[in-house]
């Protein structure tokens, strides 16, 4: 089974939702997902305006600067690097635990956010403390993350890359954890990806957003 | 059988093609769609931006005024508003045509298409001529209609209204005047835009565009 790649950014609400779609049909056994970093401060950057490569990358950013986003991503960002080094299930659980904790219970993405979600996985904790202090390859695995999404041409989260290499954004509503449903969303996606129409836009006219359920 | 609305701007090509699918569905009697008018160099116009309601309107530009796309827009509207006066078969028929011109035959937008249009739609010349004369009450019309677009948010075309209210720009890359593709290519729209999901865009990534049949 080849692998489709979710890319996302813990500051967003629909990465949140693919995440959790990409989970039911992972423990399902019907689809692979590779996670992957996409900062949405650094794609919405104004330096990078126009460019054809990133000039500004967050990855080169200090912790402590720039606005709440630019902080709380990179530090959320980096925390996920150093939970993926515990396994690909120890990285499921701790992203989406920290998403939950971010748009489901309405916590801030900070510290605080990043612990609770560390225990809720049940990672190794002087593991993960250990792993998080070791900062300069934590950023290089982050910058790689940033510059294939670059190469690619994400622009949004979540953006899944299909094994055949089609990729674009797939921005929903409602939240769903039931397997059937998850099924129908994925399949309609791919449905869109692969239609002979050729189809590179479906998007809502401003004033008739899509219904919440 | 209550219609469907397709908003278009002459200058696009992917309201080309978005039109020739609908022609095909309208042919066969499977469904209805209302022609309307969304202008592009409006919806894209900067003293627009921001704006809760346009400020500035094609039709209150003289026809001389503005850069290419404004004054041909505005010259193929305002004789496709009088080409309507003879018609729903008319109105069809002289939009496919200039349309073709444009876009399949790579013709300029400019008076010569409209009268080749016009001929291609075996209009009634004289009545064609007399009626483009009455400039106020085409450009009442196209008003109308840019004041509609505007009060649904339409940003690009075609951007498709179904019976039940929903409404999304619909981007594809390939051209059909195949009823059963046609059918796919409408069916898939619907369930993009019926899904529980709550599907708000699918857009692909910039660098990894669409394919071309």
């Amino acid at each position: 089974m080849t692998s489709n790649t979710i890319f996302f950014d813990f500051v967003c609400p629909y990465a949140w939702r693919g995440l959790e779609l990409a989970q039911v049909l992972r423990k399902a056994g019907e689809q692979q997902f590779t996670l992957k970093h996409f900062s949405l401060v650094q794609g919405n950057h104004p330096d990078n305006a126009g460019q054809k490569e990133p000039v500004w990358w967050l990855t080169d950013q200090p912790g402590d600067a720039g606005e709440r986003f630019q902080k709380s991503s990179l530090l959320a960002f980096l925390a996920a690097v150093a939970a993926a080094r515990q396994g690909e299930e120890a990285s499921w659980e701790f992203s989406l635990a920290l998403f939950r904790a971010v748009h489901e219970d309405k916590k801030s993405l900070d510290e605080d956010a990043v612990m609770a979600a560390a225990k809720a996985a049940n990672l190794d904790l002087d593991g993960f403390a250990a792993d998080r202090k070791d900062e300069d390859a934590l950023r290089a695995s982050l910058r790689s993350d940033l510059a294939e999404s670059a190469e690619i041409g994400v622009f949004g989260t979540p953006t899944f890359v299909l094994p055949g290499g089609e990729a674009a954004y797939y921005r929903f509503e409602n939240l769903t954890r039931d397997l059937e449903t998850a099924r129908q969303w994925w399949k309609l996606y791919g449905e869109v990806l692969h239609s002979g129409a050729g189809i590179a836009t479906i998007k809502r006219a401003k004033n008739r957003p899509a219904k919440k359920a």
